[in-house]
């Protein structure tokens, strides 16, 4: 292709940036690409050093990598992709659409191409697809100065050197993890083992969650953990830094599946409208087509509601508070099941302890109704008919009926989805406010049926 | 005290119980402990070695670690406290109640004494607050063999050997952050500088939020990010498992603030029910006595309500139909606040997207609800009047309407609570529902009127 003027201007500006740009650390330059075209991020990823271009795709966080990748001539994106580490190359690959896929895939070297074809065999979320291939692993005759040496033959090659995994030297089998920090204090000519701990090393298969391995890891403060097949071999290890960014997502994930939505997966200002209207509407139209069930509850209750239009005025307030409950009970457990501080079979611990919280807190807001009916009416400032102490009576009784239910559903929804095999943050408040928001018209008329039947009803 | 039987059984337990956990991890020791009570802890700890126990204390997790303390012998907490890492011990004083705080404070030695009440003096979540003093410093002009020794002498002492931190050696300023695994393939007889970074070091000062310490380390993938004085002394580091701790704890209340209550701050089954009901009470009252003016608005619309109790009907699914568009849109603000996504000055980028995404939403929702009247009319299971055209079409428009508030109203909250100085995620899922209900209901009677005056109105 030859050169355009536009082409050629674009060009310079591109290096002009990257000879900016390449001075910055690799999360900065990210964020300058990310607010650029995947064509302009392209054009300056190829005036940065290799050194530094490969630094800047070792890095989660660059939104559009296809179309950037995509953008590069074909040689450079192989180039690049077969310097950064494995772990991460496959990542680029899982967002890559193809045939480009197919084409850079087998531009690589045939070692780089089955580490990566292998890593991206791993289910999505799973310890293996976020584990790196890059580690340090000795052999358990080696003494601490042969660990030294080879340690500083490989350092630039490896994602860390902090955490030592020690295989037998015939079977290759794990034997232990060692910290560089004791080897550095240790005896040069002892054996590598003699500056291992007392207990076997704490690993994960690569098929585990990766919330496992991120469990593990914040529990026993670990730098890495090794990823472990069947038959003892390290297939790689989950670093800290790789636990911290799934942390995170996934907390991002729990809050907007709580607000009764599917998770976003990308920043809120790079979805395009219609993946919005996706991921927003399913829950939406799913919550209201449940959500008509009370306009059926309402239209048997219609006899009643002529007669005594008074109770319809409480209506949004009885059933908000049985929302509001919910969704407190609810958000508690979410956090409680995913920290693994309750297990499903603690679910009537949970519910013996919901009872009288919600019969506790259904009397608070029962008493303050009442009161507020009762001033109102008193001093004139609405009339409830003749019969205000009753419907005031029937409103208090609704709300700790509304209430009670409210903190039982809302905590033993997650259970429930956790036991059907969903994951339990589904249980968004959107959905515990719909659940109660029927049984609370239910209630409240049933209530009703009893307390005015004979007055009123 | 002399022995009685009983406490002779009770010790002799212990010391079987601590014999038996005297080779598990510290973490595994701690479930134990927790699943005991005060007093039964506080007996294992003493029975434990004292390289064990301090082990032990140095995590994060002991529940009743107050009481723990104080059923231990004076002298048994001074010596573990004294060996426990600074920024741990600073951790459990704040825990502790008087008199032992100061009890135990003045048993510590000066030095030890000074560092933990320096500690103490941050406020709660300042970076200052979880960092340790327990860091390696070395002087700008000595060799690599130099530090290296160093470290080898200060190791066991130290909460991370990996990030070390050059000094002036006159100023005692901070002039860079080697890693170790630089070092160690560095030439031992060169200067430590040489195998640092080009880059001056990310640096947090001692007030500032924990989490920026946080998004530092998680950004740039670091171990341990230097905290600074003005002065550009080191007065402490924060590690990566502290910062894990952070985040985990950090979402944890975010969800719980975003279910519509007080973060916990407890494990769920060890909160007491007092507790429980103070934290879940306050805002449910608060979401109670707002939800009121929904009553107060219907009381106007009385007289509208008698004439179309058809209208009443569709009350509880247009309300929850605008909860749950608001609820959405806040779980998206939240996290993108949180995680830096958006500043407050893009709050119109996100009124520019909200406003088409609820509209659009609304008008699925009121499509659905129009065909829903439709056809239970023309099916004859349930009859709206002669006029239920208009009812339809008011249900249908209210929709738009109120999705499109819900959607705006839950999208700005966040937004405006943080421009007044709240935690934006105190916008809760019931906080933003109770906003959008009120208006509702408004909008609701608005539409009515216009599309039903002379008909059933």
């Amino acid at each position: 292709m030859p050169n355009s003027p536009e082409t050629t201007v674009a060009a310079v500006e591109a290096a002009h940036a990257a000879g900016d740009l390449g001075l910055e650390r690799a999360p900065d330059i990210i964020v300058a690409l990310n607010a650029r075209p995947p064509e302009a991020a392209a054009e300056i990823l190829q005036h940065l050093s290799s050194e530094k271009a490969v630094e800047v795709l070792d890095q989660p966080g660059i939104d559009n990598v296809c179309e950037i990748i995509a953008a590069l001539p074909t040689a450079t994106a192989v180039a690049l992709l077969s310097a950064v580490s494995a772990d991460r190359t496959a990542d680029i690959f899982r967002e890559l659409i193809e045939p480009l896929r197919t084409t850079l895939l087998n531009g690589l070297n045939q070692e780089t191409r089955t580490t990566v074809s292998e890593l991206l065999a791993y289910p999505e979320r799973s310890a293996g697809s976020i584990m790196t291939t890059e580690f340090v692993s000795v052999r358990s005759n080696w003494t601490i100065a042969e660990v030294l040496h080879h340690i500083r033959m490989v350092e630039r090659t490896r994602e860390t050197v902090y955490s030592i995994f020690v295989v037998d030297p015939v079977k290759k089998t794990l034997i232990q993890a060692v910290p560089l920090r004791r080897l550095i204090s240790g005896d040069p000519h002892a054996n590598v083992l003699t500056a291992a701990p007392a207990r076997k090393p704490l690993t994960v298969g690569p098929q585990s969650d990766r919330m496992d391995a991120a469990r593990l890891i914040s529990k026993y403060d670990l730098l890495a953990v090794a990823v472990v097949d069947g038959l003892g071999h390290v297939l790689g290890i989950v670093t800290v830094d790789d636990v911290i960014d799934a942390i995170v997502q996934e907390s991002t994930e729990d809050v907007q599946k709580f607000g009764g939505m599917e998770a976003l997966d990308e920043p809120y200002l790079r979805i395009s409208f219609l993946e919005m209207i996706k991921k927003r509407g399913g829950w939406l139209c799913a919550l209201f087509l449940s959500e008509m069930l009370t306009a059926s509850a309402m239209q048997t209750f219609q006899g009643e509601l002529e007669k005594a239009i008074v109770l319809t005025l409480f209506i949004p307030l009885i059933m908000s508070s049985g929302g509001n409950s919910g969704s407190q009970a609810t958000s508690l457990l979410i956090r409680a099941l995913a920290l693994h501080e309750l297990r499903l079979r603690d679910w009537w611990r949970v519910a013996v302890r919901e009872l009288p919280t919600g019969l506790m807190l259904g009397a608070i807001l029962g008493l303050i109704g009442i009161v507020r009916i009762t001033v109102w009416q008193t001093l004139g400032i609405f009339d409830y008919g003749e019969h205000w102490i009753l419907v005031a009576i029937t409103v208090g009784t609704t709300l700790v009926g509304i209430v009670t239910f409210g903190s039982l559903a809302g905590s033993m929804l997650p259970f429930i989805l956790q036991r059907v095999g969903f994951d339990p943050a589904s249980a968004s408040a959107p959905f515990v406010a719909t659940l109660v928001d029927v049984t609370g018209l239910v209630i409240y008329f049933g209530v009703a049926a009893l307390i005015l039947r004979g007055t009123l009803l």
